[in-house]
């Protein structure tokens, strides 16, 4: 499932903007862990949705970018928004309906 | 936010087909635990995606459905479908990249 976890489609989306290292990712990214970006971003790359630019210098340099099959993406994207922009608040609650004791997975 | 986790998409993608019981919704999942699918339909409940229809009769009968709110994440589904139907079979593979000693997070 390419959209698996909460920041996939955080980090797609912030690499719509262009070419970013990881430190400008990770900090794009409010709560982030740089384990977490590294693997999200290793998926990306071998799943060929972004590709990852290592530069010889010194220190050295590692960009990410979005490849074309990643920039097909937008649509998705754009539809996400879209419904956020229309949705109400409560649809973006994290909190838990109050307990139900008839609560019976009929 | 709203697709986290692998589960959510393809809740909503199922009740797509219309109302539905909770073993219903957990057949069709293949793979999904009793306990992560009563948590994500009483989140899309919350959330207010989703309603849950219980009636009184013994044995008790619950159905799920989804709202117009949940509806409306159509456009989202069929862009999801469509990018998926033009991705490589790589786009979806799950194999990590063979470790990199390189690996700077630069």
């Amino acid at each position: 499932m390419l959209f698996d976890g909460p920041w996939a489609t955080l980090i797609v989306r912030e690499l719509m903007h262009g070419r970013q290292r990881f430190g400008e990712l990770r900090e794009a990214l409010d709560g982030i862990s740089a384990h977490t970006l590294t693997n999200r971003l290793r998926l990306f790359e071998a799943r060929g949705i972004v590709t990852r630019t290592a530069y010889p210098e010194i220190p050295p340099r590692v960009e990410y970018e979005l490849t074309e099959l990643g920039w097909q993406l937008r649509p998705v994207l754009d539809a996400m928004y879209a419904w956020g922009m229309d949705a109400p608040a409560s649809a973006f609650t994290n909190a838990d309906l109050p307990s139900r004791p008839d609560l019976v997975a009929g």
